[in-house]
């Protein structure tokens, strides 16, 4: 067995070789592609099924907690939403080549941009199969070659996947090695592939905290990324009550484990005793529990005292925080300080209050009147998503095709020379 | 004394902490800060120049070559040129708050982007004071806090233009450290300023190769940054001769020392007869030396043979790399392999092969028909620059106002909740 970093290595240099193809390809070529890697999968469907069930079984036996045993398992359902995915990303307008902004300059030139393939994108992500072909789809119709690595629980589904997706690829007459998926599953390959700038552009990790963590110390390349999502609501003193309500309960109980999911309610001071303690009922008979503000817990029935921690809490689960605020300045400090940058919704029908909140919260997603579970590249219409960016850097919030891009300036001239 | 390191985590955490009302201030505002900070310079003209005569003589009593001694010197025409500079940045649209792409989605949420500050700008850069007042003013307009590093040789022109900034920012209310310039001239303070994610965003380097590479190795934040200029035209066998004449002399002569100027020139072999004879006379008498491939050197009379390293060489002088090639293939191969990425320019009346160069040619600014001198923020329209980016994450080309910027989602709903 050669050593993981030779072998990082090769695929590094690999996916940068072939990443000069992918990179120019017709969009024809690569919507075939797609197609073809549907039809590959459905093709290898029982041999999937047969790996995923070895994964569970292997996963069970060492005692893999039953949400990553559900994430992991690919049930009929879910084989055919992959499929699915690959036609809507084949249904996708193709960025690669796109020129926008084409402007004649005073000097007579003509100049413009035109969208590029970052390169060579890893993915690093868990338990899930079905993220390896949602990757490699954006990967293939952005024009970049992808290294793909999944969690070590799932190598087998990820394996079989594999193998199908090389064949679509030979099948539309591109490299096999546009998406190589690692079949080895050292903790330390990791570490190597997102070392090695020469080789690899971007780094997009998918997963626990604690993963994320990891790669940012670790990287010496751009890394796309959130940490968590500490999610605010803010309820203004002008918010609409019932608006308010339905916005709240959408958001903290619509999907609990979620990172834009709601994790902290503000509420003006003035207005608390017509919200919370309606809210504490619901959030009762829902089994969320909530911790709050000295303030808050006296209008909320059941709820208990919150510690300075709760602030900052990503809580993932059926728990809020509650903090009764005196305005929006408070509001929008209150967030920028304990927030995660992620989303972060104004309820209000005053017109400054809502710019003043769109303009001032430094998060990727700000939101007026609207339920936080909207922050996602589909709800956004980018018509996929890779992941999601806290960062300012690159790109902000939602990560569709286009933060897999970049875009180089093109110039026309009829013999122009410089004055 | 204090410590170097404690110095610039003192001045890192005062830009991190001022970011937020730069962040924030109208554009009316910001406008005043540049008109003040120009009436401000003018005031101190005297002390300025005094300073700047201080860095000329200790300089040349060091041995500081001409032509760093020139770029050091600020004469009257360079410091109304720098006084105009910061009304021209005055007179740009403000990208803050600017609101694109704003549309509704099918569950009736209206999704649009906002243009951002990046926080913390730090810009390092060697000699020329006037870069001093020009980075200042694009932080500004953009709404970034910045951290400026001069070279040593700069000092006392810096600091003397650093305290007329800082007058311009109290006289409209804006905190003194908005922008803050570096007065000590310690080689470390840019290795701890290159090392602060905490409190740097992102570091534009200007300068040498030698300074970029260093920033590159040391840095933990992302680099806005070109390492050279190896700038290409091909010459295709479909080319109007007397413009691919013109192109060439003035994208190697118009200045020698830009990083937009040509340092490669590829020529079809079909038509190297008709172009390189009437060359070789132009550079003989413009003093430019020529180093070509065998074939190049039969027909241009006084150049010599070109070794294995020409090819990648950035001269920065009057010297031409001259290549012979089969065709375009050959001259994309060539570019991509050898060139920098940052500017290549194709000299041809054919429709498909123009397309293709554009397409292939993996730099940052990609020509037909016109001369590399053109690849420049102004020229581009962008109105300013700040740097030319050859890499692909964030900004490719030349930077302006925009790179400066980044895009969060705003969204807006009327009590959306997702189903």
């Amino acid at each position: 067995m050669i050593d993981i970093k030779d072998y990082i290595e090769s695929i590094g240099k690999q996916a940068r070789d072939t990443s000069v193809e992918i990179g120019r390809v017709s969009t024809v070529k690569k919507n075939q592609a797609l197609e073809n890697i549907a039809e590959s999968l459905n093709l290898s469907r029982t041999e999937i099924f047969e790996a995923n069930k070895k994964d569970m079984s292997e996963s069970s036996r060492k005692g893999l907690d039953a949400a990553l045993l559900d994430r992991l398992e690919l049930t009929q359902r879910r084989f055919d939403e992959m499929l699915l995915g690959l036609r809507q990303v084949a249904a996708l307008t193709d960025p690669i080549g796109e020129i926008s902004d084409l402007k004649y300059q005073p000097s007579g030139i003509q100049v413009g941009r035109m969208r590029v393939p970052l390169g060579v994108v890893a993915i690093i992500y868990e338990s899930r199969p079905n993220v390896t072909v949602e990757a490699a789809s954006l990967c293939i119709k952005s024009g970049n070659a992808a290294i793909l690595r999944g969690g070590s629980e799932a190598i087998n589904s990820n394996q079989a996947i594999a193998k199908s997706i090389e064949q679509g690829l030979l099948a539309s007459n591109l490299s096999g090695k546009t998406i190589q998926v690692l079949d080895r599953s050292e903790r330390e390959a990791v570490g190597h592939l997102v070392a090695m700038p020469e080789y690899v552009d971007v780094v997009v990790p998918r997963g626990g905290k604690g993963l994320i963590e990891r790669i940012q110390r670790e990287a010496r390349v751009p890394v796309i990324k959130h940490l968590d999502g500490n999610c605010h609501v803010y309820v203004d003193n002008d918010a609409d009550l019932d608006k308010a309500f339905n916005i709240i309960i959408n958001s903290k109980t619509q999907r609990y484990g979620t990172c834009n999911t709601l994790e902290s309610l503000l509420v003006h001071r003035s207005i608390a005793e017509q919200v919370l303690p309606r809210l504490a009922l619901s959030f009762e008979s829902l089994g969320v529990e909530v911790r709050g503000c000295e303030e808050a817990i006296q209008l909320m029935p059941g709820s208990i005292l919150a510690n300075a921690k709760d602030w900052s809490e990503e809580y993932l689960a059926p728990v809020l925080s509650v903090m009764l605020v005196s305005g929006l300045d408070q509001a929008i400090a209150h967030i920028n300080v304990y927030g995660s940058q992620h989303t972060d919704s104004i309820i209000t029908n005053d017109l400054q209050k809502a710019q003043k909140f769109l303009r001032e919260v430094d998060s990727s997603s700000v939101m007026v009147n609207t339920s936080t579970r909207f922050a996602d590249g589909f709800e956004y219409g980018l018509g996929a998503e890779i992941g999601i960016s806290t960062d300012k850097f690159h790109a902000r919030g939602p990560v569709g095709l286009e933060g897999l891009t970049s875009q180089k300036y093109v110039v026309f001239g009829d013999g122009h020379i410089r004055q």
